[in-house]
C-alpha cells in the first residue's frame, strides 16, 4: 500500500556545530519520502527547477520513490533555504528562504495517485492541503504536519483542514500556539478536539507523545551519540511512522505505539549526518535494531506487588 | 528494610505562577523522607533551629518518619531558602539563602542507624558525605545527589566519595559538567566510570535516564495538567526510587527500572501542591495508580514481522 507526499524539494545550505553542507538535497517530502520508503512504496508531488538536475533525481530513485508527481518548471530554480544549528539541535537560525518555484506551487495528483489510501501533507499552505485532499477519490488516511507561520496566518484554513485529518504531528510549541494552552496535556486535549482522530507532539531531543482520544503513548528519542545536522528529523519522524502503518495496513493501537518508535528510530539516523546521506545508505535491519534499542530502553514489567 | 537520609530540614518562601508559600517545610531530607515513607521505614538525619517547633515535627512523623536523628540546636535557626520559578518550571532563581544552623551541620548516625543498609546522601558537601559513609559499619547500598557547587568547588572528594557511590542522581546539567562531555549518552557513561554502578539523570518535565553498565532505562516524565510548585521533585523521586527498591530488598534490572517509575509517580505528586502538601495526604494506592499509568504510557509489544 503506497504513500502519497505532498510537500517541497529543496536545496539546503546548513551549517552545524559538524560542519557545513551546501546546496544539498532536503525539504519535507524528500525526508519523508526516503524515511517512508523502508515500509512502503511512496509517490512524490512536489515541484522543483531546471537546477533539479538527474543526480538529485536518482537519490529519491535509488529508494524507489516515485518521481511522476514532481513538476520540473522549465527555467524555474528550486526552493533554497539556508540555516545555521548552534550548540542546542532544537534552536535553529534562518539565514536565508528563496521560495522560486514553491512559491506557485498548485500541487496535482497525478490520475494513478488519487485513488491512494494513504497521504502525507507536509507542511505547505492549510489551504493548499485542503486542495489536494479535495483530489483524492477514496477516504485515505491523511497525516499532516504544519507549522507557527499557519498557525499565526490561516487559522480558519487550519481549522477546516484539521477536520479532515487523521494524525497531526506537531512540535511542543506548536501545538501551545495552535490551542492556546501552556500545560502540554491540556494543549494535546485541546487540539484533538479541533478534528484530528490522534495528535504527536514532537519535542526533538526530548522524544514525542502521541495522544489519540481512548490513550497516550510516549517515545523517548533516540540516545545518539552524534548529533551532526537535526534538519529533517521531524519529516522522517513522520515518514517512518505513517510508512510503517501503511506497510502493515494496520492502525490499532498497537501499530500506532510502534509507529511512535520506528518513527524515532528512522528519525535518529537523519541526524547523524548531514541532508539525506545516512538515509541513502540505511537498511530496513538497521532500523529495526534502534526499533529494538528502542523497546528495551522503556521496557518494564509490571510490579508483582501491585 | 529501613533507610537513612542524610540531608537538610529547611523552611522555604516559595513564589510560582501558581501562587506564594512562606516558611513552609523542605529541605532534600524532608521531601526524600516523605516520598520514601510509603514504600519503607525512614531514619532521618538533619539539623534544625529552635524554631523547628512541633508541629514541622509533626508533618514527618504523620509519616512515621523516625527522627532520632534530627539534631535541634538550641537558639539556632534553621535553614531558610527563598526563591521563585518562571513560567518554565526547569528555571529557578534563588532570592535568599540564610544557611543558618545547616552551616555547621556534622551528621552523627544514632548507634541505631549505623548498621543500615540502605543511606541516601541529600546535596551536601562531599567531605561531609564521605563522613556519613565512615559511620556505617555494614555495606549499605548508597543513593546520592551533588549539584554544580560541589562538582566545581570539592572535584577531589566527589571523585572519592562516587567511588563508594551504588547511585548517583544528577540532573542533565550536573552530568554535562561532572563530565566535560555535552552529549548526554558519553556524559553518562564517563559518569559511570568515576565509580557509581548506576546513574540516574533527571531532566525535570522531560523525564529521567538510567544508565548502569548493563542496560539503559528512560522514564517518561507524568504528564501533568498543573505544576503548582516544582521544588523538592528531585528529592522525591529519589525517595521513591530508592524506598522502592528498599522496601522490596531487590535491586535486579526489573526492580531498578521499576524504580525509575515510582520515583517519577512520588515526584509527580510534589509538584501538585506547594512544599509536601500532596505527599502528607497521599496513599500508597495512589502512586501505584500512577505507576500503573506510567507503564501504560510506555507499554508497546514487540513487532511480530521483526
Amino acid at each position: 500500500m503506497g504513500i502519497v507526499v505532498v510537500g517541497s524539494v529543496a536545496f539546503d545550505t546548513i551549517e552545524t556545530p559538524r560542519g557545513r553542507v551546501e546546496r544539498a538535497i532536503g525539504g519535507s517530502a524528500t525526508y519523508f519520502s526516503m524515511a517512508a520508503s523502508f515500509f512502503a512504496p511512496v509517490q512524490l508531488v512536489a515541484v522543483a527547477g531546471e537546477d533539479f538536475g538527474d543526480d538529485y533525481r536518482a537519490i529519491l530513485e535509488s529508494r524507489d520513490v516515485d518521481l511522476e508527481g514532481l513538476d520540473l518548471v522549465p527555467g524555474g530554480r528550486t526552493f533554497f533555504w539556508q540555516g545555521r544549528y548552534g550548540g542546542d539541535p532544537n534552536d535553529r537560525q534562518t539565514l536565508k528562504t528563496d521560495l522560486n518555484v514553491f512559491e506557485g506551487f498548485q500541487p496535482t495528483l497525478p490520475d494513478g495517485y488519487r485513488g491512494t489510501d494513504w497521504i502525507f501533507l507536509g507542511n505547505i499552505d492549510p489551504s493548499i492541503q485542503l486542495q489536494v485532499l479535495d483530489q483524492a477519490t477514496g477516504k485515505p488516511f491523511v497525516g499532516c504536519d504544519t507549522m507557527n507561520f499557519w498557525i499565526e496566518r490561516k487559522p480558519d484554513e487550519l481549522r477546516r483542514l484539521l477536520g479532515r485529518v487523521d494524525i497531526l504531528f506537531i512540535n511542543d510549541e506548536e501545538a501551545r500556539q495552535l490551542s492556546g494552552e501552556q500545560n502540554l496535556v491540556h494543549a494535546g486535549e485541546s487540539v484533538l478536539k479541533m478534528g484530528p482522530k490522534a495528535l504527536v507532539i514532537k519535542k526533538g531531543e526530548h522524544g514525542a507523545l502521541l495522544m489519540t482520544g481512548e490513550f497516550r503513548f510516549f517515545a523517548p528519542a533516540y540516545p545518539l551519540r552524534d548529533v551532526v545536522d537535526p534538519t529533517g528529523a521531524g519529516d522522517s519522524f513522520a515518514g517512518g511512522f505513517m510508512g510503517y502503518l501503511a506497510g502493515t495496513s494496520n492502525m490499532d493501537e498497537q501499530h500506532l505505539r510502534r509507529a511512535m518508535l520506528y518513527g524515532t528510530a528512522t528519525a535518529s539516523f537523519t541526524c547523524e549526518s548531514f541532508s539525506v546521506d545516512r538515509l541513502k545508505e540505511l537498511t530496513r535491519d538497521s532500523i529495526s535494531g534502534r526499533f529494538e534499542e528502542l523497546v528495551a530502553l522503556i521496557a518494564v514489567e509490571r510490579d508483582e506487588l501491585g
